[in-house]
């Protein structure tokens, strides 16, 4: 397994913008310069994703025997999130990848999303690639994203808990879980959601030993010191807080 | 409320790496670009940190009322995680930031933590905003370098599951809890706990009406499809899978 993984750093440019953070040697290697025979997951970035959505995910997954993880956007180079405070940087353009064994769609403020909506190359591509995929998957308002890409017609899947009204309008069929399959297509809930549902794929691109390996490997035993993290647990007034606290702090 | 995190989107310079995903108009503003009247956070990164630790916090943290997120490290640009696969833009080098109100430092591969251990300049750093910080606090193995830095010697603190007795030879007592507080200081466990050292200093920082609303926001109400997140739960074998597992995917 070790060999899968094994760092080759290699004296090949790295292109722009990987190049100002991995020129010196010494530096770690980025996915493209190991080799890895494992799957090849994408997750696409867009101007105000919600940091967390992503980067759950990626956490987990990246450390799937032989896997690479990939954030692509519609050009390479920082990408902010919806409160401005931090940008990850997408090492692909679309243009350059054609194809994906998994697809992750993270959600964003709704800015965000409605951007991506407007972007009728963002959408093509995500059509594209959904045709290679073995997996095509999202977490929160992502959902909205492969709604509006018409990949959701006549499915079941889930969504943020404030969104599932506006997830129907876009031919999905709600349902409240943590995260929903319905063929190839894995969505899953609100934000944090994501790391479910990465264990949830990990045990399908993996097996069950090594996805319950993973949730060790994170220490996923969670133990908020609160219990509202849904809407129902959580009651109307810190439901009303909670969209007033996201509204005000989006940029 | 809304005015404490008004976009401000100013024409003056953002900085030789922000300029490139934030130059051009209708693009999200950074933290500093925004007025903000709450807490001033401050991760500090550096090269191979694993990337929920600081990712997780952030999400949760950045909507807080006010509060802006800054990513710090040696010297601004993209930082790489401990897998290689994704960088995250430091905003910030360490010399500009001379204060914050809380201070967290992400944990990341042994080679990463190792890496720090041998920058005096960032252990002085560390020393040096310690003594100006409401919170400091770690996630992880973030923990061995804030103990490093002198900062838990005579302190109950927390860390990874397989770092505990190292913990202890940085002149910490060890405590089995998700996260433990002592003094200023909170650390927490392994990479996902970060969230829930999140929702507690939400808590600390802004009351518990708004960490709970904010709980509701990340819609976290984890649903993991196992229940190995712990070493007593997962047991031996999973133990050395999950540390076979980190150990294969680091670079």
């Amino acid at each position: 397994m070790a060999s899968s993984r094994r760092t080759v750093l290699r004296a090949a440019t790295v292109g722009a913008v990987g190049a100002a953070g991995a020129a010196a040697s010494g530096l770690p290697a980025t996915a493209e310069e190991r080799t890895g025979n494992g799957p090849r997951i994408g997750i696409l970035l867009y101007d105000r994703f919600s940091l967390l959505d992503p980067t759950g995910p990626a956490e987990i997954l990246a450390r799937l025997p032989g896997a690479t993880v990939t954030m692509i956007a519609e050009r390479p180079g920082p990408v902010r999130t919806d409160t401005g405070d931090v940008a990850v940087l997408a090492e692909r353009a679309i243009a350059d990848v054609r194809r994906l064994d998994v697809l992750l769609v993270p959600g964003g403020s709704e800015r965000g999303v409605l951007g991506v909506f407007e972007r009728p190359n963002l959408l093509d591509w995500i059509r594209r690639i959904h045709r290679t995929t073995q997996w095509t998957t999202s977490v929160c308002t992502g959902s909205m994203i492969l709604g509006k890409a018409g990949l959701l017609n006549g499915l079941r899947a889930t969504t943020y808990w404030s969104g599932k009204d506006y997830l129907e309008t876009l031919g999905a069929t709600y349902v409240p879980e943590r995260y929903v399959r319905d063929g190839k297509i894995i969505t899953s809930a609100g934000v944090s959601a994501g790391q479910d549902l990465a264990l949830y794929l990990a045990s399908l691109l993996a097996g069950e030993q090594t996805a319950k390996a993973l949730q060790l490997a994170v220490e996923y035993d969670p133990q908020p010191p609160f219990d509202t993290g849904s809407p129902a647990k959580a009651g109307p007034e810190l439901q009303k807080l909670a969209l007033r606290l996201l509204a005000d702090s989006q940029v």
